[in-house]
């Protein structure tokens, strides 16, 4: 062992969420609520990476979510995928898929929409599944990614 | 080298920020604005601490704190320490130290205060150094550390 090497012990179970792009992270920490969370958790930002510009990593110990659950960050991070870990291998593999529909989570660009005025719960048609653009259901107006604020 | 272990670079050069609460990480990272960073970011957190209930740590790559920077973060870290990191051996130690005035940061809790209906910058003499309080310059309300809200 190097001394230039430090040691961080991997995961016994959880989460590890891969291929974030390093700018979504705080999305998707929002998303995930792991602000709050009292879990055991390691981010990792601006990693170099092969598949993206820069990637950020997340790991969170004792924490499995449900495909819906996960399916919302697909939102910021399309191409992130999961390792499940049990007894510290991978033991399952699962990606982000969008979903067609989205409730809450982004606010509606439109600032006349109803939603900006009223306690309502957004509401979005998904239109494309990679640079997802979300169609509002109460104003129709499209909110594209570079306009996503999570809630 | 056991497989339920994985190696993680230590930094060549940079700042670790060592016992921070780790229900202060958000914080401490706000009030940094490392969330716009472009630097090679790590950050743990709800470790196990023997100072603190439970801990966060922050590595940042390449990146070096003036000394009254880094005394913004003991308005929620008093307890917080940073290593200064030159290849990739700890070259400096640095204690953070509560400043007698917090101009900005912290948003005053008095509903009613100037600061928070004009675009005033607000502007606190710090009372407590432990349990950091701060009397706002303006109303004279004091905002104790359970009601900071950063900026």
């Amino acid at each position: 062992m190097s001394k230039k090497e430090l040691i961080v012990n991997a995961i016994k179970e959880g989460t590890v969420i891969d291929h974030i792009p390093a700018k979504d992270l705080f999305n998707v920490i929002r998303i995930l609520d792991l602000e709050n969370s009292k879990n055991q958790i390691t981010f990792g930002s601006n990693l170099d990476s092969k598949k993206l510009d820069k990637k950020a990593i997340v790991k969170i110990e004792n924490m499995f979510f449900k495909q819906e659950e996960i399916n919302k960050i697909a939102l910021v991070a399309p191409e992130a995928n999961l390792n499940i870990i049990r007894d510290y291998k991978v033991a399952e593999k699962m990606k982000v898929k969008v979903p067609k529909e989205v409730i809450g989570i982004v606010k509606c660009f439109n600032p006349k929409c109803v939603t900006n005025h009223e306690e309502i719960t957004t509401k979005f048609e998904v239109l494309a599944e990679n640079d997802v653009a979300l169609k509002c259901k109460y104003c129709e107006k499209i909110t594209d990614k570079d306009h996503f604020e999570i809630i």
